[in-house]
């Protein structure tokens, strides 16, 4: 293979496993190429991302080291798409009452949630996190997406627990918005003690939910080093929890005049935003 | 950008977002280059991922054509990875008495969906499918992936209909296995009458969550074009549904000797087969 074939075919193969570490030698023995060909492509590579601004490169070196792709969506892609999804919000047909917006579409839409795991993956990329955790349902697409983003196993906590889980430990939880007893469990074959978990969900009304997954993790001395959320809503202005990065903020839902007020968060990645 | 270059922004960009189609004059725009370059450009590209055997650049002219990645498991990549999936499975700290078996850390696995799901995108990728459907909530993942590769939406039925849902059709249906009535529930907002969907679940045993499937979208009038499964049991000989694609039999699980029986689907391309 010649350089421009082998440049288009690591960057092929980079890109179908986001963060996962390839040594330079399985590209030497792919290409039957010399070291320092590779090296040299794998400049060409980066050069390529960076100037559509599109993902990093990163190498590193040593025995243990090699080159992966790191996803990093750009400050205008961030924004583009968290206003696209906002103008989807918008449409009045979403209302559905008590205050209720229909997002099923937008939270298991592949395309959005694959992005917005790109959000989550470059905010929380150095946090050195074990695991992605979400609750069953509507949460587990952008997880999902961010936790293959990040190279992370998904952790997803159950509603119920169900007999194909295993031995579970259970909480029971008061939801936020309802202050009903809600009820979640976690199988105890899916996380080791003593290890990082960031949290990632669709959407947080007063974070009970949220606080619960803290509070089961605790259980398993699991340590919180972030926490997204899809769609937060303003209301209540007293949540839960406190340190947590929503990228759509739900002001109001005004059901006679069918006005869905979002807005987008624009400090996203200011460096004092969480 | 130079040629190489080009190619290889050409190769990320596409690789992002699997069967989407980008006119031409997206990438003549991006590159300010002649739309005989971008063709030209596009061919090696062709080239560079057939000799690498991962995915298709397929090219279609007039004025609503343009170029698409289609994403296309090779027969070998394919038959590796269910030997390494059943490889995980066979682990004898998975069984949890009564035959059931521990999958969720598979099923969650973003890398593990996203190959399954290339597998099922080239099974069904002719079958002009308008939703990729899947019921709560250990499928959600790989119907998540499926429905990625193939550039579709995805809808999830529920076990129970929920307030955000809207309003909703639901169900009762007889669990092949257990022999209980289960209900599951569908928003009328998920999908539009006299569509095609392809089913997607991660194990079936009778295929009663199947059938429950597939009489909830008749009574929106939506025809089945395919249904892919990751495991499916060997026992019930009798399913309640007969067209179906494994990936993975799940022949016995010997507690006693704590020996769990898989084997691939060694037919997985074959054209007789479904």
């Amino acid at each position: 293979m010649k350089r421009t074939e082998r440049i288009g075919a690591i960057i092929r193969i980079l890109s179908e496993n986001p963060n996962k570490l390839y040594p330079l030698s399985y590209f030497c023995d792919l290409f039957k190429s010399a070291k320092s060909s590779i090296s040299e492509d794998i400049q060409v590579a980066k050069q390529i991302l960076k100037c559509i601004d599109n993902g990093l490169i990163e190498t590193t070196a040593g025995p243990s080291g090699g080159v992966k792709l790191v996803p990093y969506i750009s400050d205008k892609d961030a924004m583009d798409l968290l206003n696209q999804i906002c103008e989807k919000l918008k449409d009045s047909n979403r209302i559905l009452g008590s205050g209720f917006l229909y997002t099923s579409d937008i939270m298991f839409d592949s395309n959005i949630t694959k992005r917005t795991g790109e959000i989550f993956a470059r905010k929380f990329m150095d946090k050195n996190a074990d695991y992605v955790v979400t609750i069953e349902t509507k949460g587990i697409p952008v997880a999902l997406m961010t936790a293959h983003m990040l190279n992370l196993p998904l952790v997803v906590v159950r509603r119920e627990s169900k007999i194909s889980e295993g031995s579970t430990v259970s909480i029971n939880y008061i939801s936020g918005s309802s202050d009903r007893i809600q009820k979640m469990s976690l199988s105890k074959r899916a996380v080791t003690p003593g290890t990082k978990a960031i949290i990632i969900d669709d959407f947080m009304r007063a974070g009970g939910s949220v606080k619960g997954i803290i509070e089961m993790l605790s259980e398993f001395e699991i340590e919180i080093v972030g926490i997204g959320v899809v769609i937060a809503s303003i209301e209540p202005q007293k949540k839960k929890i406190s340190d947590y990065f929503p990228l759509i903020f739900l002001d109001s839902v005004d059901e006679n005049n069918r006005k869905i007020d979002v807005t987008p968060n624009s400090l996203l990645f200011c460096k004092n935003n969480l």
